[in-house]
């Protein structure tokens, strides 16, 4: 690399990721190697291989998922809509490019076809080649890669999908959309009419009017919703929450039935991730 | 405040606290004032109030606890054993000086008396007055508090226990000692003989080595254990584990009953806490 972008610092011979796009906040990262760098028509794109966390992708600076933990999002994200449906066919991810829901999508039998939807080929490309333990090996024919904006593509799809799985970045530049009415009418819109969608909807203690917003959007339109929390280490306040909404009645956790090889998912834990804090459960009840 | 100790920093008029005692990821905190500082004969204890997470105790630089996610760690630590024991009377805190977990156990109309055992008054009397949040009002006159060496006190005491609370730091400088199976050995002689201790085991993403070193010691000792997680955001790794060493058989998850008024926990949480990630059941399986 000829020359370091902002957030990469060499601090007396050792270099360090910062992450300064929190207020106040910063998370330092020491860093190994420069795996991958590349500037997208989207972003700046990097994979440091990282002391505590193995290899990160990186995008415009910020962490957006590691070899170490990353499996837990994409498990979390993935397992539990995909278990919620009695028999999911047809598979959407919006977002998504480090390929590991694609990859846990794909676990299943019944499922014929996962469009993933990513706008940004070299995250897709710099996640295969460098994240493996993330991606898993993602070259499952039933997985079709668009390289499209995942809005544009939910508004214009005729096909009808079983499950959606939204799995975008924060929501700030070109993610804020995915975080809106008009989007969760498409995907609406694209479900079958037993279908279910699921959204990360950020940190229940630290952006906690980001996620009151994505539930009650979502109640807005579908009839059941359900919200469900996990952890992921290297996302700031650590627990982590995501929104269901569904077109049918969904089933008690107590009947979530799941034997797939997983790393962290089991099916006491797919069952157990819908047993909300109480500081949770009251804030959601004081909206409903 | 005439000097700044080196891990307060003013940057461009704006105060941040950097954490830097871990090799290979740093956390800055952006502060809004300094609420207490004193150099007590055993570390340098302050109260910062930060933009993110309200007040928070920092001791040496490094952040304990904090206004907005301390209840958390300590409902967790308290209630779970709490539960566990059919009708706690005496209870033992060694650490916890913020008195979170003493102010948990208070609400328990079995129990009699707690041992707080706090080697530093400083720490107790910083967080009374500026932690409400997280000490309570901690008045309760069943609290006894003891400003002594936690590990002399376990060795020496006479009293019988039904539940132990260790609510350490991190294992190193002097609260290595809380991690030795010596010291372990002292808690089980001071146990009654269907009581129980629970102490926190640090990450099991981060710190592994020190998780199961610790599962394994309070194995060689109590004829039943167990371990269960809880999310602390401001904590490395977010996800953290907790074990408990028992003497007499623990009740299933499914028996816990649980109907004190708190802000995290409730009795959902406390019967799935216990409800591991296999990657965890997969390593204290090959261990045991």
């Amino acid at each position: 690399m000829k020359r370091l972008p902002g957030y990469l610092n060499r601090i007396e011979g050792e270099l360090w990721l910062t992450e300064d796009e929190r207020e106040n906040l910063k998370l330092s990262y020491r860093i190994k190697d420069v795996l991958f760098e590349e500037k997208s028509p989207f972003q700046h794109v990097m994979v440091l291989d990282s002391y505590d966390f193995g290899p990160m992708l990186v995008l415009d600076g910020v962490v957006q998922t590691t070899s170490m933990d990353g499996h837990i999002y994409n498990e979390m994200i993935a397992h539990v809509p995909l278990t919620l449906h009695p028999a999911p066919q047809k598979v959407l991810i919006i977002g998504g490019g480090d390929c590991g829901a694609a990859n846990e999508a794909a676990k299943y039998d019944t499922v014929e076809a996962i469009d993933l939807v990513e706008i940004d080929e070299v995250v897709v490309r710099a996640c295969k080649s460098w994240l493996p333990e993330v991606s898993g090996n993602a070259s499952d024919p039933r997985i079709r890669y668009h390289y499209v904006d995942g809005v544009k593509f939910a508004a214009e799809t005729r096909e009808k999908y079983d499950v959606v799985i939204v799995d975008s970045s924060d929501p700030v530049g070109p993610a804020r959309q995915l975080f809106e009415s008009e989007f969760y009418r498409s995907l609406f819109k694209a479900l079958n009419d037993d279908g279910l969608m699921v959204c990360q909807s950020q940190s229940p203690i630290l952006h906690q009017d980001v996620m009151m917003q994505t539930y009650q959007r979502i109640g807005e339109l579908f009839p059941y919703r359900k919200m469900y929390t996990a952890v992921v280490p290297t996302y700031p306040g650590g627990l982590w929450s995501f929104t269901i909404g569904s077109k049918r009645r969904l089933p008690e956790p107590e009947h979530i039935r799941f034997s797939k090889k997983a790393r962290y998912a089991n099916e006491e834990i797919l069952r157990r991730c819908f047993a909300l804090p109480t500081f949770l459960e009251e804030l959601l009840a004081s909206r409903s």
